[in-house]
């Protein structure tokens, strides 16, 4: 045991987040008046402070003074990589402005794809890295970032470089999504299958090849690829032995999240128009549910994700910010835990493991997203008596610290 | 003309705000490329920078890169002053429990009520400025806080007192709301007329003569005060020389506004549920309708507040937090004015005027809100490069600089 390495808290209050143990018995794995050790970037040892082992007993500690500790949230779904803004774009639709009056000033995905094709590797990280800071902020160490604002080769590697700079420039970890089904581009229009073949599905192997990919995902809607076109971006991924995710039943019911299930995918995200047969599929596969209530609430959508069938059939429901400039520009997972409670009547205990312990599956990390022995010492500290308020209030970040790897 | 008291900024993008004069053409009151001038803690010159009078041009400046600089945010409803938390009622609720179980376990504002009783003015302090900060950390400048928690003479006196020390402990301008008739107590139950007359009443006396009032409220609603019992506490107000506001048709429509509005009220709040008639009576009276989409929000509202009628009529429209316990624990004023976009269709210039002019007005203030010529220097200073984005963006905060009084 070497004080030098092995950081010890006292009088905590801790929100295990754990499904198996002693701790599971309580709402959010709660253990009290509580301890926690890290050695070497890992949980040592956590549970009641007056069981604290010998070793551990005698060494310098840290008083919390009750404080709560959690899993850092982990932000499992995020675009944060992009050109431009929408503001104007915001602004004119405010203003009365049709669909065909913003598309004619440029507007829609179309303009955050010439803005991004247009920005240097330096200014995507530079516009990035503030989105991120402001995540940080909140406690995030895992944070899932897509391509898929470029839609030509070069654009797409080149976002996902910016994605793993991230990783560099900051305390954070990274984890890349290739998005090149995110849409067709306009160079491609009507000629769907031309852009995969093309482009998507070859950019998506030079991407791999860079070890730019650590997962594969795509946008199943009438308005982007349909289940037989993401069928082929998925066998490509299989081939490639990447894992898989959807973008699927966002606005309508193709069986996206029924097709993702088919290819074991990690997740499918939105989901506010999923039928039971797409529930059962996701639970059998054990592909979490991500949602999105930030792009719910930008696009002032009325049809609710089914939370009742996901819960009757067990589905892992995580959350995340979509963060993206078009519909939900959000950088904030507090936020997205109130919104989940207020819109999509989710409990707290419910929102907190879904930044953490679902939001960890939905990335097929297992060494993080709980307080469980040998897991990552990625923790976040909190100014509140009860992880409910983390929920419950609006605006308003109490996090004290924030320990990334046990620093 | 002293350095001293003189600050210059150059290159600066302004949102005046203004309604007359030529920088009111633009939207915004815009001026781009423009210097502003403080001197003893006023607005002494702000223009297009190549327009700086030849005394100013030679003084030491600070060049602001193009950054936006607004009047600095108003939040003009707030109750940050009060006891305890309400987390574990929202807990209960998206629990399942009903109303009437949550108020068996002691929820309710009757809690909030019981937890102020019991909090001393240090706690009560302390509570209501982590609040506080976080609004000033977006910039707000200017706070109006309510009573109205106390419902008993001491706790009414203590809770106004708390909210005049806020303005000692921080850089902050606050006004002092009396809102004796929030709710009737446990104690006086179905004797509300004896509630106004042996505590209300005098209280708002004894708090007058205190110096602890600057304006004096009410809640007009079925389960609140009727239309008659406000009337007697605003003809006490008028009888103080204390100008009105009023908590009106947020549930149902009992004509409170026009009541208001026959007492000159500065503001009524809320109006989801306010008619023709109502907005027509404001209109008249100058009275400021104060949106509160915070509440909407949290109590999942799906009527919308009249907001074409008050456009038509020309009702000054205000926005803010309307932070409280039970309803809107709210402390963003950033994330309330994308609220109002994106819930009730304000547009971004709507939103910024409403935080920041038509709060001013609100408030019966006449020396903040915009950058005219010798307003108070209580400026924000944004890292956005168009005002849209403050409200476009969702759980980001891009001040980077906040200005009071001139420093
Ligand atoms: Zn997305
Ligand atoms: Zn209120």
């Amino acid at each position: 045991m070497d004080a030098v390495t092995c950081r010890i808290f006292r009088n905590a209050t801790l929100a295990t987040l754990e499904t198996t143990g002693d701790a599971a018995a309580q709402a959010y794995g709660l253990i009290p008046q509580a301890a926690l050790v890290i050695e070497d970037g890992r949980i040592a040892w956590r549970g009641p402070e007056d069981q604290l082992p010998a070793p551990y007993a005698t060494l310098p500690s840290e008083d919390l003074n009750g404080a709560l500790v959690t899993p850092a949230p982990i932000d499992c779904h995020t675009h944060v990589v992009f050109g431009g803004d929408r503001a104007m774009e915001f602004e004119m639709r405010l203003n009365g402005a049709s669909y065909e009056e913003v598309a004619r000033a440029g507007g829609g995905i179309v303009s955050t794809v010439r803005a991004t094709r247009a920005a240097s590797e330096e200014t995507l990280l530079t516009q990035a890295l503030k989105r991120v800071d402001a995540l940080i902020a909140e406690g995030v160490t895992t944070l899932e970032i897509k391509s898929g604002y470029g839609l030509d080769v070069e654009t797409e590697l080149r976002m996902l470089r910016v994605a793993r700079k991230i990783g560099e420039r900051r305390p954070i970890r990274v984890r890349t999504t290739f998005l090149g089904a995110h849409a067709v581009p306009a160079e491609f229009k009507g000629e769907d299958d031309r852009y995969l073949d093309e482009i998507c599905l070859p950019t998506l192997e030079l991407a791999h090849d860079e070890g730019l990919v650590d997962a594969v995902d795509g946008f199943c809607e009438g308005i982007a690829f349909s289940p037989a076109q993401m069928a082929r971006v998925f066998d490509k991924a299989a081939a490639l032995g990447l894992p898989v995710k959807l973008h699927a039943e966002q606005l309508s019911n193709l069986g996206g999240a029924a097709l993702a299930a088919s290819y074991k995918a990690l997740s499918a995200d939105h989901l506010e128009y999923l039928d039971e047969a797409g529930v059962t599929a996701m639970a059998e596969a054990g592909t979490v549910a991500v949602l999105l209530p930030g792009a719910f609430y930008t696009l002032r959508e009325t049809v609710l994700p089914p939370m009742d069938l996901l819960r009757r059939h067990g589905v892992a429901i995580a959350l995340a910010t979509d963060c993206n400039p078009g519909t939900s520009p959000l950088t904030s997972l507090l936020l997205t835990m109130n919104m989940a409670c207020t819109l999509f009547r989710m409990t707290p205990e419910e929102a907190l493991a879904g930044v953490t312990r679902e939001a960890a599956r939905a990335l097929g990390l297992d060494d993080c997203g709980t307080l469980c022995l040998g897991a990552r010492a990625d923790l976040a500290i909190w100014d509140v008596a009860h992880p409910a308020e983390l929920s419950y209030r609006i605006g308003f970040n109490p996090l004290t610290s924030r320990i990334f790897g046990g620093s």
